[in-house]
């Protein structure tokens, strides 16, 4: 049984570890040494080699090792292979903690406070209660959820929108196309947390920025292409958008030239929101090996029809 | 029944509104219409007079409008007048607010995110878990109770400090001089919550930042004579502190010159973590008041002998 890597070779060294340790029983391969490519019938990757069915023609199943499966071009996996989404901890923590302390950061001002210690100014802005700023998450899934769970513990009146009906305690759900703009009428703070296909690329436009009420801040943690980053950079400019927290760009890396690096109301990190982390990863994988041999269906196995 | 309110102007007037609407027997006053100063039982300030038991000779009640009582002179008000701290769950939601932004931003390396946004540079840190990342409170009353109990949550490793033994659920508790370096030693960042009192005056020196782990981080919203700051620089220009969160400082405002302003690894900000709020500051004073008529011991009340 033979399981081969490809994808951060640092992060790979990591994973033969726990490999190692955990079971000894897998032949574990990291790329580019593939050995005896008629051998591998699981493959962990972020980009699986575009001649996936010549290069590794016996391969079963193909484990994202990101949370998302939108790098994947589906075209090239022939249908009776399987393909698993990293549905492990280590993601929903780190994604819990990045968009906790964005919203934090918008909902106390740390923006504008910053403006004013490069200014060198002493002066206190008035102080908003969380239960009159109104947070919206789009994209309920794992992520999503895990997000709404601990932001309203903070007091924000939360809602959350996807494409299917959803119930979460304490979280007003709106489902739809038809319901978009009552959810974006009623959000202060808008995070996107969508998987990205055909249905959601571009989603976030001038539209979006217009039915927001004025001043709205919007963070993205989902993929650069969900947004239309001239729409994005208007609105700001116009002081219709507040600020903009991002944590995903089109494309990756952003261009030196880019103007989100310089725009004074745009913060930027390097898509570190949230990353599998190895030994949790190592697990779910190995578990899932075990579902797999049992005929069981895998945890996170995407549906080939929606793409997700 | 006259209630006096000598603080912030604005806040003041909607501090009559509540009192207005929720206690209209109560005759409210507003600095400095004092009108007959001898009508004045109830003084709601942030510092009251210098003179008084002069100006104002029947004062039975001080409330603070703030969480401590440090910025008074004790030593002006006869023994025989009660002082109140605020304690009212609007300072409580923001502090929670305000510190675990500033230990997720620490968590999350966005100092140093910020430093390569500056830079144009697009590059990733390796993300450290929470449960690796140690977090230490001083001072565990209302406010680090509460800090605590969130940052918990975050799967941080929590411990706190003050001078009396607790027992809070999930923390690690220390208790007295004897084991403050215990507590130093195993806390990656540390949270000044304490009260400003003799004792606690300039205890963040040299000996913390030295005893504290090469390469941890500082958050102050104690008060800023907690800290010796010229310790404060040098531990960061050493490199021994990586970074400093200040919402407090001595003085304040902090003048325009002064190093704190301009230090690339520390965040400024002027003393807004938490602020009480007019209309739960009316609630707490007025159930006071009628502990006070009942012959009770008011909430926040005191003990002139330990200064807090």
């Amino acid at each position: 049984m033979t399981l081969l890597y490809k994808a951060d070779p640092d992060r790979g060294r990591q994973w033969a570890q726990w490999f190692a340790q955990k079971a000894p029983e897998i032949e574990f391969r990291l790329w580019p040494d593939i050995g005896n490519a008629a051998d591998v019938r699981y493959l962990a990757a972020w980009t699986p080699p575009a001649d996936i069915m010549e290069s590794l023609p016996n391969v079963e199943v193909i484990f994202s090792v990101g949370a998302g499966i939108d790098q994947f071009d589906l075209s090239l996996v022939p249908p009776h292979v399987s393909v698993v989404r990293m549905k492990e901890p280590g993601i929903v923590e780190g994604m819990v903690e990045y968009v906790t302390q964005a919203v934090l950061t918008l909902h106390r001002d740390i923006f504008d406070y910053g403006q004013l210690q490069r200014e060198r100014v002493w002066r206190e802005m008035p102080v908003r209660a969380a239960a009159t700023r109104r947070v919206g998450v789009m994209g309920l899934g794992m992520l999503g959820t895990a997000v709404l769970d601990t932001l309203r513990r903070f007091g924000f009146p939360c809602a959350g929108w996807s494409r299917s009906a959803h119930e979460i305690e304490g979280v007003e759900c709106f489902a739809g196309v038809e319901s978009l703009d009552a959810f974006l009428a009623r959000t202060d703070i808008l995070v996107c947390l969508l998987p990205l296909t055909d249905a959601t690329r571009g989603i976030i436009d001038k539209h979006v920025f217009d039915t927001l009420p004025e001043g709205a801040s919007f963070i993205n943690v989902g993929r650069g292409p969900h947004v239309n980053q001239q729409d994005l950079l208007n609105a700001l400019d116009s002081g219709r958008l507040h600020a903009a927290i991002l944590d995903v760009t089109d494309p990756e890396p952003l261009p030196p030239a880019h103007a989100f690096w310089t725009h004074p109301r745009v913060r930027l990190t390097p898509h570190i929101a949230s990353a599998t982390r190895p030994e949790s990863a190592v697990d779910v994988v190995l578990d899932n090996l075990r579902r797999h041999r049992a005929g069981e269906r895998m945890i996170g196995e995407i549906d080939r029809t929606r793409g997700y």
